[in-house]
This record gives C-alpha cells, structure tokens and sequence, in this order.
C-alpha cells in the first residue's frame, strides 16, 4: 500500500480524538505497566501507564511519562509526597481489570478495591505492589523534569527491589515478558501478545560501559 | 512458577553484562525504531532506539532517551548540530539490517550505506528517512532535560510531518503497527511480532483535554 503523507496543516484540521488517537499510536508499541503508589493518608493507589522506559543498569533507573498535572494526578503526587512507587506488569488474565484502573476514582478511593486487584507489601516499603503481577519493581523517586512544551513530567526513579517470576528469567539476566504472558499495548485502548522472532548478537556498541 | 526477590545487594553482586541484560529487559516491549540524522558536515546518520515515547497530540511531541554522551554520540550530537531528525519504524524484513545500524561506525561513514538500507529526503526537510520504513515522522527538536542521576539525555522533538502506510491507518487515526508487520523489542537484542489481542472502549480519564 502507499504511503499517506500528513503535516502540521492536516494535525490542524483533525479533531482532537482522530489527532490523540494518531499520536498516541504512531511511535508504536509500549508494555502495559501498573504503577502502585500510597497517598499520605494511606490509600492505595494504581495508575496504568504505557511509558516506562530504561534510563540506567548500573544504578538501575527508570523513567516514566505523567501527563501535565492541570488535573489532579494522583499517582505523581503521591510519589511526591512519598518518595515511592512500584510498577507491576501485567498478564493477559488480568487484562480487563488493569485497563479500568484508569477509571478516574476519588482519592480517597483504592483503585484496587474498585477493579478487583489484590495489593501486597513488603517488608517496610511504602508502596503497594499488585499481587498477581509476574514481574515488579520497586523504586524511590530520584527526579523529575518538567517539559516546557506542554507541561508533560518525565519522571526517574531508582529500582531498589524486584519480583521476578522464575520461568522469566533467563541465564543471562534477559527477563523474558512474552513467557509470563504479558501484555503490550498501543494508542490508548488496544492490546497486544508478543511472539519472539529471533534473538540477534548485541553489537559492542550496546555493550554496558565499565 | 515462584517469584524470585532480588534488592540492591543482588544488583551489586552481578555482573556488568547480567545487570544490563536484566535491567534493559524489567521494563517491557518497546517499539525498535531508526532514527535518522544528518551531521553538519552532510553526512546521513542512522541509530537503532528503544525508547521513543508519547509526549503530547495537541501539539504532537515524542520524546526520546539517549545515553549519557561520555563518548560520541553522533545522532544526539546531529541533532543538536542541525535541529532535526527522522523516526522510522522497523519492519520484519529488514530487521537483521536495522539491527546493524548499532555497530559504532566513524562520524565520516553513513551507517545508511554500510548497512544497505536506502535513505530518501522530503522537500527541505533536512534529515533523512529510510525509505522502506512504513510509518515515520519528521521532527524538529524543541528541547533536552539531562538526567542529573546518571547523564541519561531526555530529549523532545514536535512532529512536523508523518508517512503513514495507508494499511496501518485506521478510521479513527490509530496507527496498527500489526499491519505493516513493524518489529517490537526488549534488552538489547531479543525482537518480537505483536499479535492484536482487543480494544478495549476508551475510559473518561485517558480522553484527550479539549
């Protein structure tokens, strides 16, 4: 088929759902992550989100995308107010129930109660995991930075824990997603399994430095 | 299968390689895209990213995570240099090539030429495309946020203009990355074919602000 071409004067004449639904799918797909975080006074919260991205191995970060905090944005506050968060994947079973976590609840409000997810702890961190997830982080807030743009916040935490289920975990560290049946995701709304191709070698230029 | 707890003393006991491996790979599927530069001096540039994410749609914005730049960085630097980039996704059929293009070549050879994928130009856009990728964006860069933590760059760029494969277009303007048969990713060498599972309906709160 050919190619379509569009620019800033065909962004302009779309309305806002056709242009949402184009840019939020155009760049391709994410995995479905749900972030657990406590307010401070002590509801469970959990947000989904499609925007976890690598920042760093050797002290191990990860960056997440909030959108502008013109609305009440219960997650990023409660990382602000408490310096911790967990992000859960999540499996295909569960897939109905963590897409309707984005359901905007009141604060004072578990979004786990509402959707059904149990949450879980650990030891004295802060932040509730979901139980049933096969792989999970938990992290400190290190930083934040606002984008001048549009007021997006790309936010970095520090990985201080992790669950990782056993039939995952490869040899070499590499955490197979695809054999614990967890779920990718484009646009907004629609959902994904993956089939691994192939494995290629790393090039010295991926390589972790010293 | 059980899940298995690793905390920081696990993280400093590993290896270099087995860290990276697990810390690239916790995070989940990300789309494999090329992006596309030129250098001042006039030659094309391509590099293989893993973290292209969503920004914005009412000005449409994507951002990108670059390692830290303690060695040369030649499409960080091209996009500094020259204010613009491509972003190109990659097919099934030539991901062995696209995967290639991580290999570190000097800043005087296109690694377009070296790794036998076409590049094509639009008008006066400056920075060229992969002619055979099936959805790709031009972008002007906007801004950087340097990641205090470990150097990690966050950069933003707004889209100017996108070639869509009129198959992966839908009537409500989400881009199917299935249909054009774009290749996903995790680590940093394990790729992946998505299969559709469902679409969800879109909840209140993921609408986009008027």
């Amino acid at each position: 088929m050919i190619l379509r071409f569009f620019d800033s004067k065909s962004f302009q004449k779309w309305d806002r759902f056709y242009r949402s639904n184009f840019f939020n799918s155009i760049g391709g797909y994410k995995s479905m992550n749900l972030i657990g975080t406590k307010s401070k006074e002590g509801i469970a919260n959990l947000g989904v989100f499609f925007s976890v991205v690598h920042v760093g191995s050797t002290t191990p970060l990860m960056g997440v995308v909030f959108r502008a905090p013109d609305v009440p944005r219960h997650t990023l506050q409660n990382i602000y107010d408490t310096g911790y968060f967990t992000i859960n994947s999540v499996q295909e079973w569960v897939l109905e129930k963590a897409h309707s976590a984005s359901i905007k609840y009141d604060a004072d409000i578990s979004e786990f109660y509402k959707i059904g997810l149990r949450e879980s702890y650990h030891g004295n961190f802060i932040a509730p995991y979901v139980e049933s997830s096969r792989i999970k982080m938990g992290l400190k807030f290190v930083e934040k930075h606002d984008v001048a743009a549009n007021g997006t916040v790309f936010l970095v935490g520090e990985v201080q824990e992790c669950w990782v289920d056993g039939d995952a975990l490869e040899p070499d560290g590499f955490v197979e997603h695809s054999n614990v049946n967890n779920v990718l995701v484009n646009g907004l709304d629609t959902y994904y399994s993956a089939k691994r191709i192939k494995k290629l070698p790393v090039l010295e230029s991926k390589l972790p430095s010293k």
